[in-house]
């Protein structure tokens, strides 16, 4: 059973998904599936973070086709990239590389074999007419250097991860979701030992948290309160207890964000 | 063909629904399927009754996931529930319960046996790391028993009726659809049987509307104009034809409403 | 493998989608697709088009379930159309016929057979008791001669096409999209030749846009500017570089636009 995964920012309205889905399924019985389409439009980093955060938990031999692509008709490549277990399709503007360093030993090739796009291919939309049967004809086994040629040159793009300076954490938010969780950019493994039995104060911006818990789920305060946690990623994540902690503390998608234990 | 259906109220933006179907689709070939991830984050109600409104439409032997968790890494138990056709996963806080009792003859297990859990297990997301697997080897074969073991404490969660009160029907909106639907807990059994010739009287809060027409679909009125019917879960809803009915009457989920028939 | 895509306005909220899956999951293995279920309420025009633009995508044999159905419960009938390659099934109120135009060789039979529907039949909510069994069938092989009768009257809807009159291309906005691009009915083979050495002015209502450019992908302006060039449907499309051109130029939906090329 072979699967191919979409993640895109054309939302579910408008059809485009579904025509990237019936070409797919004109060439393959793979089984379709969706990560999202409501990347917010153009925002190549958000697109790179869900697929990144989302990838791993697929089986060996997922095609993910990613489509976040502001670029599209101009003279960007498409790419197809191999990784020790899945395989990744998208245009070239680094949104597929977070998780091609993440899940290892990747290869890098450019679609260039007109055989295997829709044609008349058009200039807009190339999520259907490249991207959707190039992911089709991987899952049907078409070898990928029949598809493209390897190539060395691709915009590159690693995620920055939260680190110590002096006495302090120092860090980024990654992602912001639907419940206003404040993904950080911060590893589980760098927090003090004994950061249960810490007050925290956090600080962005011109604004300052002070005597915040960490706990190990949201339930151990009380609702509307503010919490720090291990994310289901294994990264900081500040947090409301039922409640939205972006509009809570004011915090946004790329803030830098300063810890202090005490 | 086994079958998971998955309702959350994660969203579709984030990827957390993806990373719960990537996690099933590493362990089984069962067909996945969305009953919806709009539920209104935390509200366990409005998932129970989604729940208990679609799931009869399924097949025998489909496993539904559900995760609506405000309590997730606290306490609260993970169950496993069978019935009499189907199988219903996900935590003990009541919303698997109304759809327990309407499916019939139901048995409440709870997951105990960490060999069917991702590991690391997150304290925030156990419906990728314990809901979705275990529904996974569910569909897959494994015997209830060794997921987990018979409980007879569970959060238990049964909807109430509407009922004749002296000379009117007193019951509440169970639901607001997309379209303003008014949903009411009042099942089609217990109307007069010459209801189609009445006029209604609706009260609910301090608002009163009179001479509404009870009919049999919504375009038996004027656009724009206010209908009783009986809706597709044969319980009375009150419409407004191509209107909202939630707006046009200010009337909100778990409202009281009385009816009076002349 | 069989197909069976669902196109509604019921959102995907309010599990009446999963109810369809569900009906169709217990009578057929085939799989299913969504479409859209964001069609705005009632709109049977917006539900039309996205057919329209999506089917063609599609495999030979798929079956494609529509219901934007205003007038369910009435006596407005339930039609399946065969055409060429792929079959359609819902209401008779034009929605599935631009798509029967555009496949090809259609024949249309009204849905008369009890058999082939859920009951009790609800009068609020023929999707699931008709329209997704009936797919659901004829996935299956059922013949159409068996679920209905040919009938030559049912409500026709085309899509009227831009034209030239006099100095200037006369056309309509038949979508919007996500994305705010303005899709006009004005076919790419009616434009002129020299279509890119032109600037062209863009009227509609009161408002009058000069000196646009017309480009081959919209990067090929700056960002926030306004471009025309031909979408993925092969029609004119009116953009804003990543931005959104209904919004800056205040076109609506079926607004007329009108095109000088100088």
């Amino acid at each position: 059973m072979k699967r191919i995964t979409f993640l895109t920012d054309f939302g579910t309205k408008d059809g485009y998904v579904a025509q990237m889905k019936g070409v797919a399924s004109s060439i393959t019985d793979a089984r379709l599936l969706d990560i999202t389409h409501e990347v917010a439009p153009h925002n190549i980093r958000e697109g790179a973070f869900i697929l990144w955060a989302t990838a791993p938990f697929f089986p060996v031999g997922t095609v993910h086709v990613v489509v976040v692509d502001p670029g599209v008709g101009m003279e960007r490549k498409g790419l197809v990239i191999t990784t020790k277990k899945q395989i990744l399709v998208g245009p070239d503007n680094g949104i597929l590389l977070p998780t091609a360093h993440l899940l290892g030993d990747f290869v890098v090739y450019e679609i260039t074999n007109p055989k295997y796009m829709i044609h008349p291919l058009s200039r807009t939309f190339h999520g259907r007419d490249i991207f959707a049967p190039v992911a089709a004809y991987i899952a049907k086994g078409i070898p990928f250097g029949e598809i493209g040629t390897k190539t060395a040159h691709f915009v590159d793009l690693q995620f920055s991860l939260g680190e110590h300076r002096g006495d302090r954490i120092v860090g980024k938010v990654m992602y912001v979701d639907r419940f206003g969780n404040l993904i950080t950019n911060i590893p589980s493994d760098i927090l003090p030992k004994d950061v249960e039995q810490k007050k925290i104060t956090v600080i962005s911006g011109d604004y300052r948290w002070e005597h915040l818990p960490f706990v190990s789920s949201y339930g151990f305060v009380k609702p509307g309160e503010v919490l720090l946690t291990i994310g289901s990623n294994h990264f900081l994540e500040i947090s409301v207890n039922q409640g939205n902690a972006a509009q809570t503390l004011m915090i946004k998608e790329d803030a830098e964000v300063q810890l202090f234990f005490s």
